[in-house]
This record gives structure tokens, sequence and C-alpha cells, in this order.
């Protein structure tokens, strides 16, 4: 019962953020989007781009399967904005966008409770031994801060 | 021992965060602070306001005492950054932000783990008992997030 609550309070977090981002991403015109949220700073679209990078990255850390689209990783997370050579266009980023969260809706849909304790993919079977909390719900935890983060900067792209 | 892993999960996280946000004041000086995070929007000083105001809140959410500085919370939540006749100075905010988290410290490791799973005081005994996530420790989950949000803007100020 302990362990069902604590999952719950994680991943009703995590959707709700996920829900405020995704309405946040729809309200902004691909103007706005074009813009950068403070001057010199990075563009929404660069912004949009690294979250659904992130999102990719959840699924083979989480060992939930093979990452949808790995060159975003290399394009929105290894480039920084300013020396993207090519990106996609902001039509195709924001059914990406909707893909990897429907994506993950599914996948998270099928963890069973006791996985969510397990170790996630980024840490060795050596350390989790010493450092139990480093398990997959640590993960979820962890990306619905970074979420935050850059919803508190693409937030300053509305009028 | 599940229970004391969530709580390390989650404690762990915040103090991480506030660390890190803690850091990031500490390098900017005050006329960066007096700065605006994107044209039109709030000043990095306000931010510092709203931060020690919502910390200080805390206290009393989670049935830690009284709140240290309730004037804050007019000043930095419930007035808009340019509607603020009167504010403290920088020197005494930074003041308050190291004495709150100190405090904050304090109590909380002072709460026992069952504790944590108990009502804040923002919920009602009959809305707690259906939905028992609505505890003390969700109020971290959710607090954490709101820095980072924040984080992410303060850290627009620096160079």
């Amino acid at each position: 019962m302990e362990k069902e609550l604590f999952i719950k309070m994680v991943l009703d977090t995590w959707n709700t953020k996920l829900n405020g981002l995704d309405k946040l991403f729809a309200e902004l015109s691909d103007e706005q989007l074009k813009k950068q949220i403070a001057p010199g700073k990075n563009t929404g679209v660069y912004l949009l781009g690294h979250m659904i990078a992130i999102n990719n990255k959840m699924v083979p850390l989480l060992g939930l399967g093979e990452e949808l689209n790995p060159d975003l990783y290399k394009t929105f997370v290894d480039t920084a904005d300013m020396d993207i050579v090519e990106r996609p266009s902001i039509t195709v980023l924001r059914q990406e966008w909707k893909k990897i969260n429907e994506e993950l809706g599914n996948k998270f849909a099928q963890v069973q409770p006791d996985e969510w304790f397990q170790k996630h993919n980024s840490v060795s079977e050596q350390d989790f031994a010493k450092e139990p909390h480093r398990n997959k719900l640590n993960v979820i935890i962890n990306r619905t801060n970074h979420l935050e983060y850059h919803a508190g900067q693409v937030v300053l792209l509305k009028i």
C-alpha cells in the first residue's frame, strides 16, 4: 500500500507537470517558439527539442525499450542551440513531442510497482547495492524537476 | 525500510536543488540580481524574495511551527514585482534566505518517518482520508519542482 502511494505521488506530479508544459507549448505559436527566452539564451524551439530528446532517453534509461529517435539527443542535448546545423521543423517537433509522451504514458502504465524500485540503466549493480535510492522512480523525480526548470523558461515566451 | 527510502529520495532531491539555487544566488552580484530575468519579467531580487517567502510558508504548512517572517509572503507572493512599494534590501534578503534554509534543515531533521506521511495543513481531514497522497512529503516534492521552475529563470541572470 505504502509503495503504491509513493508511486502515485511521483507519477501524479510528473503527469501534472508534463501536461502543464504540453499546454504551454500548445499555446505558443511557431513564431513565439522561434524567439529566445531571454536575449542571447535558448530559443523556445530548442527547448521543445530538448524536452523531446530527454523524454526519448527515458525509455532506455528505465529499461523500457529502445529510443524512438536517438538523433534528437545529438541535436538538442549534445549540441548548443546556436551550433545546430540542421533541425527538424517545428511541425515535426510538435508531432514528436506528442508521440514520445504517449509512448511514455503507455510504457509507464505497464511497469509493476516493484519494478519502479529497481535500478535504472545509468547505475551499476555494485553502486545500486549501496545506493538503492538510485531506482527508476528516482529518475521520474529528477526528470520532473528538469522539466519544471525549463517550463520556467518557456513561460517567458508568453505575451 | 521502504518508507525511509522514499523519504531519502525526496529529501535528497530537495537538498540538492536547494543547494544548487543557493550557489546560484551566491554567484550573482547585487547588480545582477536587480536585473529582470527577461525584458518585462521578474527581477532576480523578486525571485530571491519569492523563494524565501515560499520556504517560510512551508513551516506552518508542514505543521512545524510559526512562519519566521509572514510579511515576506505579502510582499513577494501576494504582490507582483512592479507593484511592491517597499521591499527589504538585498543584503537583508540574502540573510533571510540563509536563515530560513537553516531553519528548514533543523526542522526537517526532527520529523519522524511516519509524520512525513501525515496530512499537511492545507488539506482537510475529510479530503485527506480520500487522498492520502496529499501528505507532508508531497509538499516537499511540489516545492522542489517550484524551486527548479524559478532556478531555470534565475540562471538567466548569469553572464
